[in-house]
């Protein structure tokens, strides 16, 4: 069996650029509908506020080179980002963990787009086993094993409670399961050839509510006494 | 009317301190539920592998001092941070989509803890309307801006598709609200002084999807041929 090996390289690609490449990727598509066929650094930056050399260095780990003065043939821009980022292979996945979280995230229609394929969702809730969920029957999380290891899945999904997550990372990685995209609030604790990828609501609100505590409270040094 | 005025000084803490700050939140209240009572920034450099001057740096930002070879007293450490990052001031939001991402999220049971409070729930869909949510009555959209600046609601979460949330986020601001929580997959354009929090789920399953495509690469190159 093909069995996916994480490896220290796999590091080389700074997360900022990794997380821009799909904002840029999206923007560079509306180029293309308002028919443009070359866009440039000096374009980007200016959208997203960001020198062109950070965009042309971000832009340099698909592989693409601009030409000077005209920059990069759209077409070819969006094909490199989409085969950088994985998109033209797409994974399948299992998800773990039927609330309302889960259902959100079965319902995303786009995901495929992304190079993402929820096949089976699973819960270890009896009145929820049997259920179909955005076309989906949720499944017997004992089943899920088995059948990720029968299906050679790469990609498991964690929206279970925080108390029960660790647990199911266990099973999905018993398995072969080596990508978790986790949304409970806990740090998982796998092994180093494991991707994690953790989504934590609690932490991304925290850090909305400090910026919305500070600006209160500079707005209140502001006031005249 | 109190109006919240964001401030370029706001950009002053990093966004990465902002994001491990709640993060080691978390680990310290485990620590103290372990009857600790000092923990030192070795600690918890070594639990998330990071330097000890990283975490003073991230701790200092709370205007708390530790104490040369103790650390900081567990209960004073966790007050800091709750204050500085404004868990103690919880703050009134209003959500704007109530599909199942939106109905997620009114289901989260811990986010007062984190400063927010999901006071109403907005739609503009007949058939939503008037429907009750984890125990929220699903408002029309109509009466969001007025609700909005009457209750001196200073958030706002949007969870509509991506074509609606430019106009919802138009409506916010209309209302007062001046920090936005956008979960569509959309970059709203808004004036300087509103605070955009962006959680683009389809961007971090980018990065994700990277890392597999990017892993499967390496492991084929490899494969003995």
């Amino acid at each position: 069996m093909k069995r996916l090996i994480y490896d220290a390289r796999l590091k080389s690609v700074p997360e900022p650029t990794l997380r821009r490449l799909p904002i840029y990727h999206r923007y560079i598509k509306e180029l293309k509908k308002d028919h443009w066929t070359f866009v440039s650094c000096t374009d980007i930056g200016e959208e997203f506020k960001l020198e062109p050399t950070q965009v042309r260095k971000d832009l340099e780990v698909t592989g693409i080179v601009g030409k000077p003065r005209v920059g990069y043939p759209i077409a070819a821009l969006i094909a490199a980002i989409e085969e950088f980022l994985g998109f033209n292979n797409v994974n399948e996945a299992f998800l773990v963990g039927a609330g309302s979280m889960g259902a959100a995230l079965i319902g995303y229609d786009k995901f495929q787009d992304y190079g993402l394929n929820i096949v089976a969702a699973f819960d270890n809730d009896a009145a929820k086993i049997g259920k179909i969920v955005h076309g989906k029957t949720i499944l017997a999380i004992h089943k899920m094993p088995d059948m990720a290891r029968k299906m050679h899945i790469l990609i498991g999904i964690i929206t279970v409670p925080g108390s029960a997550a660790q647990e199911v990372a266990d099973l999905m990685i018993q398995g072969g399961i080596c990508a978790i995209w986790n949304f409970a609030p806990v740090r998982l604790r796998v092994s180093d050839n494991i991707i994690v990828h953790n989504e934590d609501l609690y932490c991304s609100l925290a850090s909305l509510s400090q910026k919305v505590a500070q600006a209160i409270r500079l707005r209140a040094e502001e006031m005249p006494s």
